[in-house]
């Protein structure tokens, strides 16, 4: 398999995440986000989008948009599962990916910030948005799993759910989130950080990583 | 069940249809979200984003996010399905899906326009914006289906992912989107909307419309 994505990308983070947890190995082809190169057109025929990740198989399917990819990864590749297997509690986990992957990642990637600072905001600004974009997600996940014991989001193994708390926990650091008053997401990213396949999948130890 | 939603909300949208095409009915409990409704303290109990919709099941279980909500009702029950067996094929069409759930529609919505007027934009601004993330997204939605027949978006039934598209582009008309860019949407919105399950989800249609 290939899996085209940015090292500092949270959605590829999540997919690098499944795909360890699964034992799978892809070949890393980078795309510099901040360069446009997710822009290039051998790119956009690919991923009409020009996001990161998209997922190529040994087939040569193309699988775009990161919770699909791994709802996918988890179908065909279902040791460990990512999803229970009772619909009430797989909806609850879907929910919580949902807060992260639908309400508070694509209300602050690049693509949006970018296009505030073109319609005049200060960097102050555009920095402010990005932080409160993740504060409120980050205290609708606190609340979804408060009663959670945990360690992991829900329960004992990580889910569809540590996978995007962990990568959107790195993105809210990065605008200056005082994280304080999350302590059940931090237990939850501890825990997560503790397995090799989260620690590989980290920004930082990826080959294209500044 | 009791589905709390908005009749201009498009992920209230995206569910009423799908309760409408499984031959479920749900008591509808409006929230009026331009008054602010949706942050009253009884309605954050039961969904701390303060989003709409909210379903609650017979025994009282709480699911909330569009998406998860779709996917729990299509996997308890499966008549007529929403996402076929095949998981690549499941893939495409929740990416699919996502393009609208998660990268348009939320960038988009009242919270976020509301957000950009208190940092000092112009009612036109706002109104770009708006439409710039619709074109984005449809034009991406557009390309996704280009090669598929239809009349749908996947096929000669409706999936999960016209039940997204038909409430995003009532959004986008609403932006003053140029939809002639767009046949093959307009090929699928057209075979949905002569169902009754998705004319009688239309916002026009519900008890709360202004």
């Amino acid at each position: 398999m290939k899996l085209h994505g940015y090292f500092r990308s949270s959605a590829a983070y999540r997919v690098r995440i499944a795909l360890n947890l699964k034992g799978l190995s892809a070949d890393h082809l980078p795309h510099h986000l901040r360069k446009g190169e997710q822009r290039d057109p051998a790119y956009l025929a690919i991923n009409p989008q020009g996001l990161v990740p998209t997922l190529q198989d040994d087939r040569g399917a193309i699988l775009t948009q990161s919770l699909a990819i791994i709802e996918w990864l988890d179908e065909t590749h279902p040791e460990p599962p990512l999803l229970p297997t009772d619909p009430l509690r797989r909806a609850k986990i879907r929910a919580f990916a949902m807060v992260v992957a639908c309400d508070t990642h694509p209300v602050q990637n690049l693509k949006v910030l970018a296009r505030l600072r073109e319609l005049g905001l200060a960097d102050e600004q555009v920095t402010g948005w990005a932080a409160w974009v993740n504060r409120e997600g980050l205290t609708a996940c606190e609340t979804l799993i408060a009663n959670e014991p945990g360690p992991f989001c829900f329960g004992s193994a990580p889910t569809l759910a540590d996978l995007c708390l962990v990568p959107q926990l790195a993105n809210a650091r990065r605008f200056g989130v005082d994280l304080a008053a999350f302590p059940r997401l931090l237990k939850a990213e501890m825990a997560a950080k503790n397995l090799k396949a989260f620690a590989d999948a980290a920004p930082d130890r990826q080959p294209d990583a500044e």
